[in-house]
């Protein structure tokens, strides 16, 4: 279990960085909505790694193909199922991983948990199973664009000590893809790539906030209680590998604040309610009330280093190990587009429960 | 929809503030338990305002009662329905809100969502809710304890500015319950008493972080890739009223640390597998790995404050709002009970979920 | 588990015959349907034995109470809390079922299964349940009513040996009611009753078949390859108790049919599609085509019988039952409106599944 | 929607006939159990087909591929992704489909629900998409007979009016293969086979019963009141394309029943509790008793006539067609291993499920 995201706008996600492929069926899909390969590449293409020299040079094709659910180009209404095939995998470089398990990775537990894992590559846990989130969230982006204009635009805030001046309600895909590090603050951007650089010749690895807008969004999406707006967003950012943190609107922020400080006044403008200031991230009991939704997500440094680590092997035994193969000094770039596919998905998702209960 | 949380050990929640009252039907909890209504009881007194006096007075009696699946002091594996009825109720406190959208609540959204709400008191937007997920989640902490040892401890970890200093694996649920605003370090927890008072008589309020610390969960909870742990649990906060943030382990501040500051490296004590530090807050790839677990949730000065506000009513002409009634300064202490409750919900459906998969 | 049923207009049913009371929650309900006490007293009217001389005399009450999820009349959304209390509950009419179990009942199966069962009065397996299904049901047949002007109407088209002639396409609820067997056929409805007499002072009982008929769906409803309308229709029926076969359109007749006799041609009548026979009880490729629904629920003569039985008990000794207490001789009759019930939650919940992917 | 079936044993399908290919998706299989192409392929042999006179001569190569979830032969208790392309598809075969509505198959409602459809070989609502079914099935068939030591036998019990004599409870699976139509009975198999010719030679279609029984199924698998072993058991039949009816012990027969002469009395056998008739088909209360599960499946004749019919068109215009292309005369010794696997996938679902809450 655990493999599928969403009850209406539904992705099942399979396979690990070792074996045939990954990839992802999307259920519930509406009808007639254009759709191409074309459509899905364009996401996963700025997923890849070996982009820019910041990140690990990989080879990766991650050419998708739409196995099914379309006709004509356009979608059935029935599942489409999207694979990607695995073609940049050296199983070689890990070999010791088989009898050790790596501080901070997911080794240890999969081992507790199933009595067996795919040591090669990280299997499941690894970052490959986010092409098959990619890819089913281009669809779902698609259609929020189609149906309600929505617009959902993410960038690199923060990487270690390093921060960016952003205003969120204008900033474009254009301006965050400008550079490798996808910060749009220029200035920013340079001064997180020399770190990037300065750290990946250290062997190590830096974590830091990448930040999303969504305009668009009308009022009245949103399931309370439990299926609240914010709390479907912070499953969602809270499943990728790496993440450690979720705050919606101001969030951790607030506690600075009082309540005269934080609410936010309703006034009309152009014959629409907004609010003068944006202190509920868009989302309000619950449900989103038509200002753009911003929230903020926390990755941690990457867990795979070239020093050497204390551990312990299959045996319980103590025993040390030293990174090797795949090495990513900092996810950050990487983390914009699988951040962006989640909003998709959950959005998309809440979109269809409105419509189903509300008309 | 969006009233029904978990999959196997499964909480659908009823009720509004001014309706007949508020309860839960839990199902899927295992037969042959122990339970009888004190047990519920004990964890609802906790979350009861009225407590002292730095909460709003309120003489909410909060009796629950056990409607079906026990027998003879023993769960069925049949629904369990807990019920608590509505006692201070007092409808005409909120006249003015059948026509006006009180900032930063529920009102506008709700109302945009379903073209009705209940205006009386807040309706299912209001923390009354939550004693449904109170008195469901002390049937899923009893049978956590005694199925499995596990123990969970929350606390007010921060008052606006001021946080207090706190051993999260030593701290017990006394206490926290030594103050009334449940913080355990007792100067900081006098500070934010004198804080409190302030700011209520200032008719305002302010905001805080709740911190939590499982202990006793065993290696193998969680289900990659959407259902991680942490996934979960952030899921479960960002539900509840007014919260704005989660983060587990380091949280944000791992932002500030590299991969060699980050890794928890592996050691053998008394035959177990351990992690020397705890960054990754119990949890690896989505999978409890048998450390404690530790998060905190952000919490916003709540939007009921009394002072006049700019708003909007029902024809969506500008106005202005001043709030009356019940009128909380900070939310916090309230909401550690509630945190409690929702952690136990996720960790028991987590520990059916491994041991349906995993025997 | 096992308590909810549906997806989007999702019931969870709770409470068994001696408990404190049995009900329902209903989430997902479309808002502002007009909906009150009465429209769901009347369908549990419908559903309560003692009403004639055939069935079993008790004196339940079966008062319903709406304890959340309306306003002033109206539906808000949010979830609603029917409640029926438990009045006539006579336990000590089951003493000797502690300790042995009924043949064809549910008792050892329970036992087996939880390790624990309610031994008074069959607990959550006794009919007592339907009443929650009944009035959640009541709900649906409401919306769909007014929303899409779907009408339900199931009758008994069988008891025994006894068979009636009916026009399925013409029959109404008032000729249904017309008899306390629920037959219109009147002629067949005498001899039925006479049966059922004759059967009840001979301490034994009879099954037979209820039909149903749905008027007015559009087509379009049901989900392939799953949730195809007749699947889920036949989840439903065979969920209720003593149900025992369930067949669609033509459905176990089909046997004796060609392609070219089973086959229904379409053609245009009144600008719309048509088939000029309804072979398909109005389902193709598991999608309502706008024909009638028609299908059959076979159900087994009830296991109370008032004679000796060979059986065993809870220490796995065989032993003898003679039962006692309440004996339906047929359930055929309280069976209509809980058919009723079942077919309206579950076009409910396609009607809303339909316009979430396809608007 | 509608595309996946299970809770904790969940099967998600995908792909038509004229697409890339067929699939499925398997989430929550245990780890560590023994599985690779060859236990899946022998199950898919048995679908195709082509495989004698009888049925009509294709030549799907139909090779499955795993292409995550596994290894080193072991379930790794992550998604299993299984792949099937599609060899013989001959578009061209159905070119007049885009324009007409074949009576009785799914054309007209599809394109009424989803206003499209891929009008090439049927879509997703032929029976192609039964090749994932199958394929998922044989992994529950494996973990069921590994775990519990469960059995499933299905074969042809009737065909148009000829019935075929079989002892359920000891017939295997060799016997039912021993001839193309499925029938264990040879005398009635001949028989069969001769009608099944005619039929053919006329250019029409027969029905039949396919008739299952399931040893080893322990007592307690089942979840009350509404995933009633035999509710779901239901529903996973009238999920399959022509289907038309399902019956489960006794079934339709027992209401020629009294209730003396259906109950089952128990007894104990070598320890355990029996029945000594089986009238309950193995399921008493909606749980599991430990005897042989039994139920019984309709099928119609299948649509595709090679006859002249009425119909209408995609304008609405009345008109004729005639069947061409691929031509089944009875698709009963086919439906055969699909209603195993349908068997197996909810046999598997509910062990995990009484795992779950039961242990």
């Amino acid at each position: 279990m655990g493999n599928t995201f969403g009850h209406l706008f539904r992705v099942t996600t399979w396979g690990e960085s070792h074996g045939g492929g990954v990839g992802a069926v999307v259920d519930g899909c509406p009808p007639r909505l254009p759709l191409t390969e074309a459509d899905i590449q364009s996401e996963l293409d700025r997923r890849r790694p070996g982009q820019s020299s910041i990140v690990s040079p990989r080879k990766e094709a991650d050419r998708v193909e739409i196995l099914s659910g379309t006709f004509e180009g356009l979608t059935l209404g029935t599942p489409i199922c999207l694979w990607v095939r695995n073609v940049d995998a050296r199983p070689e470089a890990y070999e010791e991983m088989a009898r050790k398990f790596r501080p901070s990775h997911a080794d240890y537990t999969y081992q507790a948990k199933y009595g067996i894992r795919n040591w090669q590559g990280g299997g499941r846990s690894s970052a490959r199973e986010t092409v098959g989130r990619v890819a089913a969230g281009a669809i779902a982006r698609k259609w929020l664009r189609l149906s309600h204009g929505v617009e959902i635009v993410a960038w690199v805030a923060q990487v270690h000590e390093i921060t960016g001046q952003v205003d969120p309600e204008k900033v474009t895909r254009e301006q965050v893809d400008a550079t490798p590090v996808r910060c749009p603050d220029l200035e920013a951007a340079r001064r997180m790539i020399e770190l990037i650089e300065k750290v990946r010749s250290e062997g190590d690895t830096v974590g830091g906030i990448v930040e999303c807008c969504v305009r668009g969004v009308p009022p009245g999406w949103g399931e309370p209680v439990f299926d609240r707006l914010e709390a479907d967003l912070a499953k969602a950012m809270l499943s990728l590998p790496a993440s450690k943190g979720f705050e919606i609107g101001s969030g951790f922020a607030c506690v600075h604040m009082t309540g005269r400080q934080h609410n936010d006044p309703f006034r009309i403008r152009d014959g629409r309610v907004v609010t003068t200031t944006n202190h509920s991230g868009g989302i309000q009991g619950g449900i989103s009330n038509g200002m753009p939704i911003r929230f903020r997500v926390a990755f941690k440094p990457v867990a795979t280093i070239m020093h050497e680590q204390d551990t312990v092997d299959v045996d319980l035994q103590e025993t040390t190990l030293k990174g090797r193969g795949r090495h990513d000094p900092c996810v950050l770039p990487r983390a914009v587009p699988i951040v962006e596919a989640m909003t998709a998905l959950v959005l998309a998702d809440h979109a269809l429960r409105h419509r189903a209960q509300c008309g």
